[in-house]
């Protein structure tokens, strides 16, 4: 290994390049970034940052900038450690087809900086001989063009997927390795040694009132004030408790309660319903399918949120309809199931 | 009682002027229309109808026309039959308020040509010395300005609903009277013998696909190739079999089979989307909430209906505060409930 770590960020968006910057200030790794868009204008001009953390920075550059995952791949560098920051939709990219030209078997670490639950599985089936890290991250930051607007505290939860091929300790040391080339003195980058247990934490919130939004055009405002708080979020929220449970993850007993005032005070639109009001895809199967494919092979009864999880699997057709990433036959085909 | 009857038909939209236009025809009775919107056209041109039944008719103007019903109700005339065709939401504005100014007490039959389930019970409490009848309307018809496009032919099913004030045979006679009036050559109007039973056979298709097309954006086409038929609407549809049958009412071993195939072929809108659509309240209560009313109180379980209500509850609160019809506090109140 060189004195330096090789980093590679997929997916710069607001908070990919909070964590981008957030390598570059401590200084331990040459640092890529695949961009989607304005790579013109990020080779000339840089990145302009307007951070909480870090203050005004205008024309920022990593070492490396690239176009395309591809173009990354070519670059002849193995990667200790390649970020994912993207939206996670496996219903129409999968990761692990995504990052597979920039990791290296058995050197390359990916983290995933990602919403959703149980979204390691697929990386380790594919990648079986690399560690998969997981972030799940707090920091509030948006991008525009090439201006990024970092608005609240970057502060994340680093932990490791379990995965049999590796000793767990090796699990643990290649996580805390990320963790001190990505923590500095402005970001809070903690080690958390259980990422199935934060990871449903987070689901008691986005499971049922991030979908329970996105359906009905409410924010988590409305919701309260109009009962659907008490009437749909809340008993979908047992439901959660009691598949973590079944799963050996124990929430805290008042874990209900905290979530269902995580938004007091304001109308607060969770990251579904703004997906949708933008008509942009949602992520559907690692917020909502993915923790109810646990529950069946658990055998835990899920009836709210699996009525949730089909009617957005319709609405997430229609979002993918209008994006182009779907269509139906002009003619409705004939149809000859007997319903009973 | 005169040589005629007298007729008053509120909610002369595209179903309501067939019928008005059906009273005509017959000749048996004296009409007025209350019309919302165009009334000095109206006054001055009358309607233009173009009729899959009737044919073209140019300039048709009833026996009166009124702005309001509260004008209708100063003409000092003592109705036999109050047709009410608008659209029925008891949230925004109850029937039975409506009604009032044009409801003489023991005299007035009231016609309730409207969609959903348990219409006739506030109808019954408000005024419990009228007979209260039911139009169930298979009849396609638009209404754009003055002009009506009267697209499938004229279909109904016409019955009383129960009422203890009276014997049934007076209810019956009634309801035979106010059919002799409005059927002709051109319609089929079909007298029923239980209200009850045809409007739970009407909510197995739109308690169960009109509810979910509304709530997710996808036509009754889509609904069945992406899943939603299979997962949602037909598990729903067996709890209305089951609270019918729970109510003494059994509909047909094969209806689930005959409502999931009722659009085959076509990408139909429903009612309800199409009401999503243009930004319309929809008719949640009298479709969904008075079912599942009427389930509660026979202690049978419905928790798929119960979760599309709860979601529509809050599809509707926004339809509402859209078309100002609600407002939130600007400030969020605060929420002192525990949630366990």
């Amino acid at each position: 290994m060189s004195s330096k770590y090789e980093t590679l960020v997929i997916g710069a968006g607001g908070i990919g390049a909070v964590v981008a910057y957030g390598i570059h200030y401590t200084g331990k790794s040459n640092l890529g970034i695949v961009v989607r868009g304005h790579y013109d204008k990020l080779i000339s001009e840089g990145y302009t940052i307007d951070s909480v953390d870090y203050g005004k920075v205008d024309g920022w550059k990593p070492d490396y900038l690239y176009p395309s995952i591809e173009e990354a791949g070519k670059s002849g560098i193995e990667y200790d450690f390649v970020v994912v920051s993207t939206k996670n939709l496996p219903d129409i990219e999968k990761v692990e087809d995504l990052i597979e030209p920039v990791v290296t078997p058995s050197k390359t670490a990916v983290v995933l900086v990602q919403n959703g639950f149980d979204i390691g599985r697929p990386l380790i089936e594919r990648f079986p001989q690399n560690i998969i890290i997981s972030g799940v991250s707090h920091c509030g930051s948006h991008k525009y063009g090439t201006l990024v607007e970092h608005i609240q505290h970057d502060n994340a939860k680093i932990s490791y997927f379990g995965n049999p091929n590796f000793e767990e300790s090796a699990l643990e040391q290649k996580t805390k390795e990320f963790i001190s080339m990505y923590k500095n003195p402005k970001n809070d980058i903690d080690y958390f040694p259980n990422e199935r247990w934060y990871r449903y934490r987070k689901l008691v919130y986005n499971a049922t009132l991030n979908t329970v939004c996105a359906l009905t055009d409410v924010d988590t405002g409305r919701l309260q004030l109009w009962g659907g708080l008490d009437e749909i979020s809340v008993p979908a929220m047992r439901e959660i408790v009691a598949i973590a449970k079944a799963d050996g993850c124990d929430l805290p007993s008042d874990v209900i309660n905290i979530v269902g005032h995580g938004d007091d005070g304001v109308y607060f639109v969770p990251s579904m319903l703004d997906d949708v009001r933008k008509g942009n895809p949602i992520e559907l199967e690692i917020i909502l399918g993915n923790v109810l494919r646990v529950a069946d092979q658990l055998a835990v009864d899920a009836p709210i949120l699996k009525v949730l999880y089909a009617l957005l699997k319709l609405k997430q057709g229609r979002l993918k309809e209008k994006r182009g990433l779907l269509t139906v036959p002009e003619t409705r085909p004939p149809n000859t199931k007997y319903y009973s």
